[in-house]
């Protein structure tokens, strides 16, 4: 049963250089993956209910003042002493008739273009870490080199089709922070680029940058979304200054948020499945209630990202099974409701082990059978969130590449099924190496891995015995190695470092809390 | 954000002695997920047409003459020249009709019983490895130690619901090696256990060990399933003597065959999916119809092996984008037919690494979401199945362990969602974990992880930042160094020991080839 393969490699030698190359489009995925319930759809009302009465009778803290404002104008009972707002169903439900289903997501280049809706499919990189990690280096705190690596290999994998809040960049001043990393996503990849929501003068700068690179006035800019924030409520049930002015001013220039409670069951949220959703539910509710009230029809991604924490220790657990039930039941409110919505994979391990690989891996399943539209941290994220692994970012980007070859399907006609061309051309015991349907597909057929290796035992010996994780140092090295960055207007991007120049000699922009 | 473990951890250290334990029944699972097809309905329709005329027109070759004469009386044309049996799809939908949709198996203990039908789920370890490899004593031929070690781990995981192949015990003799591997798994476990058809004299001896220490008489032995083997076809189309014998023996005495050609695309099996799916099913279909043949309704389980070689070195690859699709074309080919089916998971790594971890669960999911029956090679398997290791046998239970809690499901009843007993208890920015609804479930409301760790890092360094492996082989041997064997009746397993004694005596029984 072993085939030959030295005889048949020494025959195709000469041809493989000819031989075409398989080509998938991995940059706009459809969820081919049933989804998967886990609660029935009556308890689901029941949650959405549950929801829409925390919102009205408990209430939400806003530490906003504007946002408070914006609220009660929307029709809200405000208690401005106790900064609680209470949100009618009424507002919620009219907040829920403007919110778009389908938000087209313009990159810097068409073919970067994703479309936010039910049924598509992103991926985005492990985030918001605030150290990196890599067997040459070790653990660090993020430094700007690690956030232009980090983008420099995310930007490399068509997989990854946002670019995530990646790795924080400590060694640039707050105040100046966000002129590196949107000047960075400006000049050294073409996808859809992430602005952290630190307060208005911020994200202003932001949007000039991203309006000016791109060649657009402000009517353009506002018209279609060219970029977008995460916003985390902080539960339970309370919005933040910079978050409420996120979700405000992002909506009132037509740039997307992405709502995403980031919820540990038994910690910040109760400790079932259903309670924690159901409050996770609720801010959410109110944060886009928020939006559509800054502005009707503003582009806004429901989300969550829940799982469990240890009751041993209190630590926070990833890729579990009450993590894979929350991403389903996310993923039946966001149905529910008939948006797009965001989700999360990860690990809590602290290297790229077997743990991590496998606690990511359930995390992902979950987030794709739950029909995300959005997945986050789907690669590279340690420690819960407080590293990011170059290795890890490859060996996930190898599952997340096979997920994108799962999307482009297969077929059964007669061509594959090959009666003709293979079944009958081969004898009792023979082999299909030379077959005709072999030789006309042997280059294209299969999925060619990054960093996987199938050499037998001997000869992966021979080559010095390298796990995954070794050989995925050479990987990240080997891109790296070679300037990735798409073209750039130069009079644009001399534009972007003079702003950037007159902006930092007015003292830049502190973060807001 | 970050909950506060060490003041809650001091609160509950008292209490925790007392607190009940999580209790799911990982033994009898129901397959949850969803299931997923690669092909339109009218395209598998065609596979088994094809599948048909494969058998009609071009035959299968059948080494055995007494195989071939059951063909022949049952309306096959046969080539005893050229060993070639043509079966008609007459006998084929005959077959079909008489094989049984739902097979009981009779463990050792009530509450091992497994049913064979489509939506159950079954999990198995690795198998049929000639070597097995650990942390501690590297990789080495599989030995007795090694067989009865392994066992012990299988039978230590409740989610292992068969005993499998397991490891070779080379350092038995080939013609004594039944005896040994049989009292093995009659007296260290009393999960469901499998006999290899290495010819009609080794089966016949194991028959009897396993009627005689369940203290069977003949026909209560024949009533039920008390045993299994695997039936590898030798693609392409071709059925040895041995594993013709185990179909016609098994079948006579209602034992089950689980048949399964053991394909890679591009070699033994056409290079298309639809295509090696077919060549497999029609292979199926053969060995189906000799166990009617032999005995109508006698249990026998459709299955399939399918991945791909990696067509640059000609090397088997596993949990590849093509082995997912080939499990969820066969699912549909099986649901097709109604019967309960098999498939496989497993690792062409060489070591317990991130690809091994990755492979597997890819491999894994596919399985799942093709709605497969049993799922052998679901831990512990390597090197696509040249050595199973302890470590990964521990760290892919755990991801079993994970299926197994899926399996059970959770609620969104009025309790779980909590608006009094938890929503309502905790102000904004405030925390759970004293909330009544955490108190009452602390204990029980997640599962907990056999090797996982959820420590952050500082505690993780501190502790030797050892990885999941490393922890995988202290797993493995704490398990090891507890004696688990459940309780044998002591007469029964002396005369089993005395009937291998005698057998040695007389000579044993060489394997058929």
């Amino acid at each position: 049963m072993t085939p030959e393969p030295s005889a048949r490699r020494r025959g195709r030698k000469s041809a493989a250089a000819q031989a075409p190359k398989r080509q998938v489009n991995y940059r706009q995925l459809k969820n081919p993956f049933p989804l998967m319930e886990v609660f029935p759809a009556h308890q689901i009302a029941d949650m959405h209910e549950t929801a829409l009465n925390i919102l009205e009778e408990l209430g939400m803290k806003v530490l906003l003042p504007q946002a408070r404002r914006i609220y009660a104008k929307g029709g809200a009972r405000v208690d401005d002493d106790a900064e609680m707002v209470y949100i009618g169903r009424d507002m919620v439900e009219a907040a829920l008739a403007t919110a778009p289903r389908s938000i087209t997501c313009r990159a810097g280049a068409r073919e970067r273009d994703i479309t936010l809706e039910l049924g598509s499919l992103v991926f985005q990189a492990g985030a918001g870490a605030p150290n990196a990690t890599d067997l040459e280096r070790g653990r660090r705190p993020g430094s700007a080199r690690d956030y232009l690596e980090y983008l420099q290999l995310t930007h490399h994998f068509d997989v990854f089709h946002m670019i995530s809040p990646q790795v924080e960049p400590q060694d640039v001043p707050v105040h100046l922070r966000h002129y590196f990393t949107t000047e960075a996503q400006m000049t050294r990849t073409d996808k859809f680029p992430f602005i952290f929501s630190r307060g208005t003068p911020q994200v202003m700068d932001c949007f000039e940058m991203i309006r000016d690179l791109r060649g657009l006035t402000d009517a353009e800019f506002m018209a279609e979304p060219r970029c977008y924030t995460i916003i985390n409520t902080n539960s339970p049930r309370t919005l933040d200054i910079p978050m409420a002015q996120g979700l405000i001013d992002f909506a009132r220039h037509g740039q997307v948020s992405i709502v995403t409670p980031f919820t540990l069951m038994g910690a910040m949220a109760p400790i079932t499945v259903a309670g924690a959703i159901t409050l996770s539910h609720a801010e959410v509710l109110a944060a886009i209630t928020l939006t559509q009230l800054a502005k009707p029809g503003a582009p806004v991604c429901y989300g969550t990202f829940t799982s469990n924490v240890d009751m041993k220790s209190g630590a926070p657990a990833f890729g579990t099974p009450a993590h894979f039930q929350a991403s389903l039941a996310a993923g039946q409110l966001a149905r529910f409701l008939g948006l797009p919505w965001r989700s999360a994979a990860g690990s809590a391990s602290n290297c790229n082990d077997v743990q991590a690989a496998n606690e990511n891996q359930m995390g992902l399943w979950g987030c794709l059978m739950a029909g995300a539209t959005v997945i986050i941290h789907a690669a590279g994220w340690l420690e819960g969130g407080l590293s990011v692994s170059y290795e890890k970012l490859i060996t996930d980007a190898e599952v997340l590449n096979m997920i994108a070859e799962l999307c482009a399907g297969a077929q059964a006609g007669t061509e594959e099924i090959g009666y003709a061309s293979a079944l009958t051309q081969v004898e009792p015991q023979g082999h299909f190496f030379a077959a005709p349907q072999t030789m006309d597909r042997y280059s294209t057929e299969f999925y060619e891995p990054v960093v996987h290796d199938y050499a037998n035992f001997g000869t992966w010996t021979e080559r010095g015995a390298l796990d995954a994780n070794s050989r995925a140092t050479r990987v990240w090295k080997d891109i790296l190695a070679h300037d990735n960055r798409p073209q750039t207007d130069e009079t644009r991007a001399e534009a972007l470092q003079a702003f950037i120049a007159k902006r930092t000699a007015e003292g830049g922009a502190p973060p807001e809390s």
